[in-house]
């Protein structure tokens, strides 16, 4: 395996994937068919029918750790169907959440244990972890503005949550962070948006530098 | 919990649930409201939506462990919303396979591992097992010349198996069966039909003996 694979990951409203669309449009021209940009479930067709299950509104009392099964497997298809193929090829791979979003959601958010979550889906990863992380740092007042803000008329059914879910996300998300410095680097994502692009390039530059250097 | 939890395990063709409907028809007059019939995924509306994605014939190249997930989402939802609230009112519980199914079909068949299969369907099941567990003993042949015999036109992903995928099922069964002896009681499914379903009932009599006294 020689590509590098770098994930995104904060609670909703944190600005992830409008800076992480910016940040494609900059580095795509030099990098070409080198970059994979992806999100879960990817375009997968299994993943797909799994998150259309996930999200059907008329089931808001899915049992939780059902929940959590679900999103695992779909994360499964889009490792073995589209990561594991582009790592392969020595793409760098920039995929929007993984599985620091289960344990953050789904441990910490949903109280099932961030311990328990991180072990079945290491079922579904058989261990591979991102080469690099970045978490986007955002307090849960901020995010839940921005997403009030941003949010159509369209409710799913993981828009029903509340303020004391997204805090039990944000702390579980502080100690991924913590416990993986080395993997996770924690960027101010309450800055403007021109800066937190240019905190997430200098990032790419020094931790993935062979695919922008070659380049030069 | 004071109700009892039997499930009926075995390889394709061992004849179960045809052994189970004749069972069921004998005590059912006795037990009438104490007495729940049900087999995975067992009506839930999420579990049958997940077992139509792992039904879907167009879709024979899922991954296995991926597979294996929606299994365990799928006994999740079927464990909490039929089997638990039938138990917490002191019904007899009989299941037409569960966890036991995904140790041998997954763990053993699809090689992911015994050990691993059943770490990950804990998250699913939180540790509750069968009070007694009737495996229907045949021999991977006989099994299979009985599909044979009794499949229909209409194939779905899971037929597309081979001889040797019951072989490596039929050896896992074996060493649950000998793990677990309490639990598991084996019984020789080769045997005519009318004498299965007495092996059955005489197991229902000692292990759940207190439903049929009572109504004596």
């Amino acid at each position: 395996m020689t590509g590098q694979f770098i994930t995104f990951e904060g609670t909703d409203g944190a600005g992830k994937t409008t800076v992480l669309n910016q940040v494609v449009d900059e580095i795509k021209p030099a990098l070409g068919k080198q970059l994979l940009t992806t999100r879960e479930p990817g375009g997968n067709p299994v993943s797909e029918q799994i998150r259309k299950v996930i999200l059907n509104k008329d089931e808001t009392d899915m049992d939780d750790r059902c929940e959590a099964l679900l999103f695992a497997a779909a994360r499964r298809e889009h490792l073995v169907k589209i990561i594991l193929p582009a790592l392969k090829s020595n793409q760098l791979v920039l995929c929007d959440r993984y599985l620091d979003s289960s344990i953050a959601y789904q441990g910490g958010g949903r109280e099932l244990g961030e311990k328990a979550v991180l072990d079945m889906n290491q079922f579904a990863t058989e261990g591979l972890m991102p080469d690099t992380t970045i978490y986007f740092d955002v307090p849960v007042d901020v995010g839940l503005k921005r997403i009030a803000k941003h949010r159509s008329g369209e409710v799913n059914r993981l828009d029903l949550q509340e303020h004391d879910f997204y805090v039990r996300v944000h702390d579980a998300y502080d100690r991924i962070a913590k416990r993986d410095p080395k993997r996770v680097i924690k960027i101010d994502a309450t800055k403007p948006i021109d800066e937190v692009v240019n905190q997430v390039l200098s990032v790419l530059y020094k931790r993935a530098g062979n695919y922008f250097n070659k380049n030069k």
